[in-house]
Formats: structure tokens, sequence, C-alpha cells
């Protein structure tokens, strides 16, 4: 593997390493080692084109754990947008000596362009293009389920998942139903009709309009995060009735089945798709998959990178 | 002590402590050892919801020298700034393996906030909460004082300190009073009646409201900065005014006591609350003032993070 | 040499020592040595009024290399937006330590400001004051030139540059043109009359009107980038006669002498002053100049900082 850009690319044997991988770093690091030799003198770039503080930080945090020389791109304000092309930013970071590019980009295909183009012989991880894939979130998802449901071992065959939400506009959903279902999972999409892409029946998960039917049969719930800017077009429901119809709730929670876990990609708007309560819960693993973010990352550089050397 | 959080909180030895860690890591620097190991694999997170340049740097820096890994977190157009709550932020500084974060916010009390929920078991600091407290201010100050006029030792007992400005808008002024009482010197404020907050009767210091009659007494005279945005408020005297009443210039510098000392906290306003050859006379301890920032930040660093190993 | 504030200020011998020292430097880091702890424990600040993305990265590419900490300073939105003068900025930033600055100034003269002053002891080095000068990219040039043309070594006796396009605005042309001739070039300077600074001939270039008169003779062609936000101004063609009379094109390309190469100081307008075919052609030595910049921008830090350990 030279790349990470999307979960297609990675088959199940690849995915179970960068699990193990994480899992071994992460324990690792809770033996008090914070900081590991392995990428030393190599340099890792955050791109970004769209603002996303958390992914830059957890990218940033993993690769300055193995070592690495970080350098922020923040691609607002740069020449890039003053009409330099995607081509000769690449061609710049590679000249500059970037080993790793992260790249965040509104544009569903940009990180692909990036390194499937061979303008860079250095790794490309997509950190989000567009509507399309965010990779390292389903890994730590996955890790995630693994570590709570599956003992931190082998696949999650059997385990039934619930993603809630705007499935539509989600590259966090598409990225988590191809990696869960090459683990074994099987997959529920959990939605108002207008929130499903067309040719979603394809993706061979189950389809759901109903939060109520599907609460107390799922062993992980993942609730989406409501993008306001999108609450205003004609196809989205109002925020009252997304709440009650598709909001995680206490009432909910009190339903799921025993040692069923909930989840979200953060940042999470409280009381709107997913209550405090519910965030707070016993339940809730969300801020265990922050953590678990960092140790993915880190698995991930290190397997681009450093077993090059 | 696991966070600094107000002067409140701080003891007199503690202070003494601090002010002793940073004479000595002032000392060493100066003996060109600029890098010192303590909290190497350990990180520090700097989170500004408030433009900061000079702060950030300064912790930056002092986190550096310590080894430590700095991430920098401008809450600007972050997710914060789309309605995350701070508890979800420092959750997930948290999870991230922050070990400590170092917060300017412009409500008051938000350092308290984070850390006193227990958010976080990360170390929390205070670099300046809306009109409340800037602690690390205070101590760099009394640092300063301690160094030019007390041989860099013991407290500040028998010091007459000056303190001339908008007290009603200022964390530095609030922070300073609390700390030079606690050290033993005696502080008078020096202000126009409508920048004293309600209640200044109750802080133990003196008031004038004539600099004139101030400043052949003092040995210290700390000039706050003039906030530009306030002048137009109804309350707020006119520049030519403020400058002729309360401003710093060569007459009233030459009236000072010998050996009596200028302050001020950056960035000035140079023919505003002080002169230009004001600020850059013999008496002025201002660019110093800097440099001791930068070793008392490492000083509260090293107490709050390396003593715990 | 204590600071790199304009190529004026560097000999021939100074340039050639810088020269060599990259040559060294990238000769070690292509031997898969990546990191140098030269400046360890140094502090190199980037201190940016300008946007630019490429040239920030590639001094803190450069300083990492080295082993230095690097502290980014945008002045944008700082405290220097806000009135405060150079001068302190200058006294603050020694203050904390830095023990070189790298400036990016729209005001030509900036950095000379901040160094001959005297308010700082450690190196400026001008990374781009106003039209003024650029010396690290008029190194790079002449490196990039050295190693295509001159066998890497000596100078550049014998060799004709040309350097297309808006002489008047650019800092990069005027910081070639002094070295350049310092090397022993001939350069030619190739524009509209409107677009040439009052007193050019002055300067020792030769002067042309017409690129096609010029680029069979040229074993170097330099193209500059067009500054759209100039191209409403009254004196500049429009972008169709500008690309046709003043534009790198393929037809122009292919009359080119044998061994000739192209370049651009980045970021290009592919199509406006310069072909995207024409960019890719195998005479382009584009993107080596950005890689050469990095070797430079290093033997620049360690000459300034590290020879006087």
């Amino acid at each position: 593997m030279n790349h990470l850009l999307s979960i297609n690319d990675v088959t199940r044997e690849s995915a179970l390493e960068i699990l193990d991988t994480a899992a071994e770093l992460s324990r690792l690091s809770e033996n008090s080692i914070k900081k590991f030799p392995t990428l030393r003198g190599r340099t890792v770039v955050n791109l970004f084109f769209e603002d996303s503080t958390r992914t830059r930080i957890s990218f940033e945090a993993a690769a300055k754990r193995l070592s690495a020389d970080v350098i922020n791109f923040s691609a607002k304000g740069s020449s890039l947008s003053k009409g330099e092309s995607l081509k000769d930013t690449a061609l710049t970071l590679q000249a500059m000596g970037a080993d790793a590019v992260v790249i965040r980009h509104s544009a569903s295909g940009a990180a692909h362009q990036l390194a499937r183009q061979k303008w860079m012989s250095g790794a490309v991880i997509n950190a989000g293009d567009g509507t399309h894939e965010h990779p390292t979130q389903a890994l730590l998802d996955a890790f995630t389920i693994r570590r709570n449901l599956a003992n931190g071992e082998g696949d999650l065959k059997g385990l039934r998942v619930g993603i809630v939400g705007d499935i539509l506009h989600s590259r966090v959903a598409r990225s988590n139903v191809l990696l869960l279902q090459k683990l074994g999972a099987t997959v529920v999409l959990i939605a108002p009709p207008t929130l499903l892409p067309v040719g979603v029946e394809k993706w061979g998960t189950e389809i759901s309009f109903n939060l109520d039917e599907e609460i107390d049969e799922v062993d992980v719930i993942m609730m989406l995060r409501v993008q306001r800017e999108r609450m205003d077009d004609l196809f989205f429901p109002t925020e009252r009735e997304y709440s009650r119809n598709f909001g995680l709730n206490n009432e909910r929670i009190q339903r799921m089945k025993k040692g069923a876990i909930v989840m979200h990609p953060g940042p999470m708007n409280r009381g709107l798709e997913i209550s405090a309560d519910s965030a707070d819960s016993k339940r809730s693993v969300i801020v265990e998959q922050v953590a678990n973010g960092v140790s993915v990352r880190m698995a991930v550089l290190y397997l681009l990178l450093g077993g090059s050397q």
C-alpha cells in the first residue's frame, strides 16, 4: 500500500493489519512510551483546503508521536486559492521533500488525483474528500467497535451496525459502509428517504426509515452530524422533526441491547442528532473514538512510511 | 497544583517556587543550554479563542525549549465557532493526549470551566480569560520586579507598585493586584473613576485619580494598554486628555525615585499611554518582561507537567 | 555575514560559499541523512506580513531539517496589524529568544529596518520585501543554473539569462539581476516598455522588447509570474496580448539552444505567462527549483546561525 485514498483499495487483510498495528501502538503508549523514533527526519504535510481542526490535530499528534516533522498548510489564502493548480501544489510539496501529504478537500476525488497522476512519490492520505470518503474515520470506527465488542481481535462478523442521518452527504457513512462490510458486519442505514443517495440499494446494506424499529436490534448505533447549513434545503426535515424521528435520546438508549454502544464522528450537535445525556451515557464511546483516531493514524503513517525503511 | 487558573489559587509558597524555578531555568538558558529534555513526548495544546500572537508564541517557545510537542489550535473558524461546546472540545483534546491546554478565551471563567468540570485530566493554564485573570502575566511581572528591585530573591515586601489605566477591563491588573499583595507589595491603582470597577475598594489597594501625585512615590509604575476600541465608550476620556492625565512621559519619568522601573504588558500604544522615549528609557524593563515571560512559562509547564514524572 | 537582506550585501565569495554549502547539504540529504543536529535548541521565527505559503513552508522545512525549533507568526490579525510598531515586534521576538527572523513584508526595506536599527541581535533573513528584493530566490535560481549548466561548480561566466515579464514590480528580477551579474552571467530583460522600471538602463543588463528575438540566444529563460491583480492597470497589456508576445509556449521552446533551460519562481499561471506543455517540458527545471530552495535556505540558516557556534 503506497497511499490511503479509499477503503475500496484496502483489502480485508490490510485493514486488519492497520487495526492490529494501532492496537500495538496504543498499548505501548499506555505503557508511557509517548514518543517513537520511527519517522524521525520524515516530513508530513497537512494540506487542508477545508477547515477541520479536529482531523488536522489528530494527524499532527499522530505524526509527532512518531517523531516526524509536521508542516501545516492551510490552503485558504494561499496561492492555491489564487489559482495554482493542484498539480503544481503536489509537485511543490514533493520537491520540498514531503514524505506524506494528508489532504482534506471539498472536491470528491482530490486525494485520488494527487496520487494517481504520479505527481508525488510520497504517500497520499485522504483526510476527507467532498462527499466521497474519509477512510481513517472508518478505520478508527472499526477499531473502536472491535475493541468494545470483539475483544480487540479479528473481524466484526455477526455485528449489526446502524448508521443514522444524512447518508446522502456523508463521506463518513460511505467509508464506514465499505469497511464494516469488508470486516463482516451487517450495516443498516437509517434515514429519511430524502437523505439517502440515488443507487443506495446497490451498497449491500439494509435500509430503514424508522429508527425506533431498529434501535433494539443493533450492536452499534452510529449517529451522523447534521450539517446545519443544509437544514434550509427543501428535502431536509425541520430541526424538531429530525430530532424526534432520527435523534438519539435517553428513551431510545434504554431500548438498546445489552452491551450495545453509541458512536458519533464529532463534532456533535448536542440536542439535535444526539441528546446531551445520550452523548454522555455509559453506552457512549464517542470520546474513545477520538483517542483511537490518533492510534489509527499513527498506524497508517507507520505502515505507509515506516515500513519502507 | 494541577492547573494554573487564577492567582487566587496560588499560595505565596507556590508563587515563590515558580519564580525560583524560572530564575534557575533562565540562568541555565544563559549558560547556552537552550533545550531541556524534561517534557519530551508531552503534548501542549495552545487553544486560542482570541488572537494573541505574543502570548501564544511565548508559550510555544517555552514548551519547545522543554522539548514538548506543541499543537496550535486557533479556535476561529473551527467547529468550536460552529457551535461545538467547550466541553466537547475539552474531551476531544484530552482524548488526543493533550498533557496541558493553554487556553485564551474572551469569556471570564472559561479556563475554570475547562478544569473544574473534570473534563480533562491534563493541566489547564489560563492564558487570559475575558476581563478576569491572566496569571502568567502577573508571575512574569513579579519575576521582573524581583529581579530588578529585590536581588532576585524572596518576596516584594516594602515595594510600592502603581498600576495605571483601564483597571476596569484589565485582567492584567486583576492578576497583578492579587499576586503583588500576596508577595508583600503595596499596590496603588491610578485611574479616572470611570475606569475603576465597582467594589474596587475591597481589593485592599490604595486608589488614586492623579498620576502626578503618585509618580515620585512608586518603585514600579506599570502602564496598562489602552484598548483603542474602548475609546469610543462614553466613560472613556478623549485620547488627548487620557494621555495628558494618565500617560507616561519624560517629565514624569524624571520625577521617579532612584532605581524605580517602568513596566508595560505590551503591545504598547506608543504616544498614547506611554511616550516613545519613556518606553525606551533606561528605567524601562519592558523588553526584559518579554524574555522573563518565556522563563516563567517554562517554569509553570515544568512544575505542572514535569513534576509528575 | 550577520543577516541576509539584499544581494547587494553578498560578495561573490559569500554567494559561492552559500551555493557550495547548499550543494553539500543536498548531497548529504540524498544519502538519506534527512535531519542534521546543527541548529538544535535554536529558534527560527517566520514573521510573515504577507501570505506566501510556498516560501514559508520552504524555510520551515529547511529549519526543521537542521533541527531548529520553528515558530510561525502570521502578522495578519496580530497586534502588529493593530498598530504595534515593527520595532516593538522586533524587540519582542528578540526577547523571546529568536535566533533568526525570516521576514516577508509588503513594504520595501522592512527587513533592512529590522536589522539595521540593531533592534535584534539575531539574524534577519529577507524573504521578500515589497518590490525590492528576494535574495534566497536569487540564490536558489543561481544554484539551479549552476547545477544544470556549470557542472555545479564555480560561477556562471559565459551564460546568457533572459528574464521575461513584469520587471517593474518584481523583487525576484531585481535580486536575480544583482546575483547573476555578480556571478559573471549576462542578463537580458525582456518586457514591454511599460513593465520596465525607470532607470533600468543603469542596471547593467541588456534590454529587449521582443521575446522572439532573444529566445534562441539564451541559455536560461526565466519567466516571471503575472500578478493578475495588476492586469487591470492601464499600462498592462491584455491577457491575450501578453501571452502572445511574452508568454512561453511550445513553439518558442523548440527554438531554444541545445541544453537551454526554463525557469519560473512559482506559483505559475499556466496558460498565461507559460503554457502547460512548456512548464512540463524536458527543458523545465521548475520543480527542481523548489527542491533547491530548501537546500539553499538550509545553507543560509546554517551559515548565519551554525557558523557562530
